[in-house]
């Protein structure tokens, strides 16, 4: 870990710190994954400051508006502007968004991972489409998804302190995005597949994190068929999973993986 | 994992999984990680529902109300029930909480996990006291520690799904949890040395999880002069941990550990 030179365009930092070596404690620099509160204005409103890596501020932005249901379409965003020394992200759409922020600004729901979920209000399930995709996946794709992730996650074998997710076909990743916060990471990637016009419902999300029901929920607006974690899920996610039609993958790892919910997508 | 028999008082459900195993996919009973939502009311009106393991609901709600500012002292705490059935909890203090509820409504803060900082408000911080205990620890203090963090983490060994934090001295945990978020976990133990009048300021606390500047804050408010990680810091925490004084020692693994802040509290 220490014998890696990053990039200089990594968000870290280098910190002096006291390292415990053979010699006893030893002072040394050692870098540091970086965190930055990034604020994001809707129609000149303040919404959000995100606690943040920093990178991709405009799809993080997207992502974060179109998760919680601030906005719905790429073609409504007027302008997407960006005051990287402040750390702002402005987006301007043509709909009246004052409704949603009122019902954004009430909720409270939180696993001490994420504000936003709506799950819990009634209506809101209702209008979650069951996922109908005929993707189908082996236990051989899971395994060279979850590798590659793990190839590709470079500031996290630096610093060792965040969180990685990729979007991706059964075959090989599309999109790689990390993150201090694993919500983050999924929020930047949905950002960039509305911002694209990304087709997701042949594509499957691969994550280091664990999965509670506000990632399976995030996975369900996508429309994404499968989600596919190294860690384990929580029996929420797991009910939710079924009723949404998602395939959940967890526990990838060696040669290990559970199927929790959707086991007819994955085909040996 | 699948030998371990559990207590079955533990927070979790069995689910038909299909698991891969040298003959294929085959269908198996898996232990879950129980994820349900815990409504908590001040004074009759609903301040937040978090999504969490369901154990402990008392402390988790006054380490939750205490922790945003909501609630200050126990003896204000009039009344504490919980409904089990409906996973509510009720607080009543002698306060008049609607200023704090107004204020904790308007924050909208997060990194993807956990709304309720406040650090950038600028009052805030000034308002924050520097951690001034004169405890001091050792390397293998800290070794030890973490060792005893990972014995007493059943719930984690079953289902993988848990963040664990303790309270301790320099010498041994005082008091455990766990919960599906690395907040949760925090908040049950500061609402129970809150209920308890437990001294703070001569312990330190342990956890798995990663340290973001949300968990720092939380250390701070507790007035805990030490906290200690198995994972990584981020560049804002080291800042913080810095500026009020808390001896932040992180990646303590097999050999390693890393003190980012504090150092004058670590002694060979």
């Amino acid at each position: 870990m220490d014998t890696m030179e990053p990039d200089k365009d990594f968000p870290l930092e280098y910190r002096k710190v006291l390292r415990l070596t053979d010699e006893g404690l030893v002072e040394q620099d050692r870098p540091v994954v970086r965190e930055v509160p990034l604020t994001i204005f809707l129609n000149d409103r303040e919404i959000v400051t995100l606690l943040c890596l920093g990178d991709h501020p405009k799809s993080l932005a997207v992502g974060f508006l179109k998760s919680e249901g601030l906005i719905h379409r790429a073609e409504d965003i007027r302008s997407l502007t960006v005051d990287p020394e402040r750390l702002v992200v402005r987006v301007e759409v043509d709909e009246d968004t004052r409704l949603a922020e009122k019902l954004f600004s009430r909720r409270t729901l939180t696993s001490g991972c994420g504000k936003g979920t709506t799950f819990y209000n009634a209506l809101d399930t209702l209008v979650m489409n069951r996922i109908l995709s005929s993707l189908t996946i082996t236990p051989a794709q899971v395994f060279h998804l979850m590798r590659r992730l793990a190839e590709d996650s470079e500031l996290y074998k630096i610093t060792g302190g965040t969180h990685n997710s990729a979007l991706a076909t059964v075959d090989d990743l599309v999109l790689f995005r990390t993150d201090i916060g694993r919500h983050n990471a999924v929020d930047k990637i949905y950002g960039e597949c509305l911002l694209n016009g990304t087709r997701l419902d042949d594509k499957v999300l691969v994550t280091t994190g664990r999965i509670t029901s506000e990632i399976l929920i995030k996975t369900g607006r996508m429309g994404l068929p499968v989600l596919i974690s190294r860690s384990a899920a929580t029996s929420l996610a797991v009910s939710l999973a079924d009723q949404i039609g998602v395939t959940l993958i967890g526990y990838v790892r060696g040669k290990n993986l559970v199927v929790y919910s959707g086991w007819e997508r994955v085909r040996e």
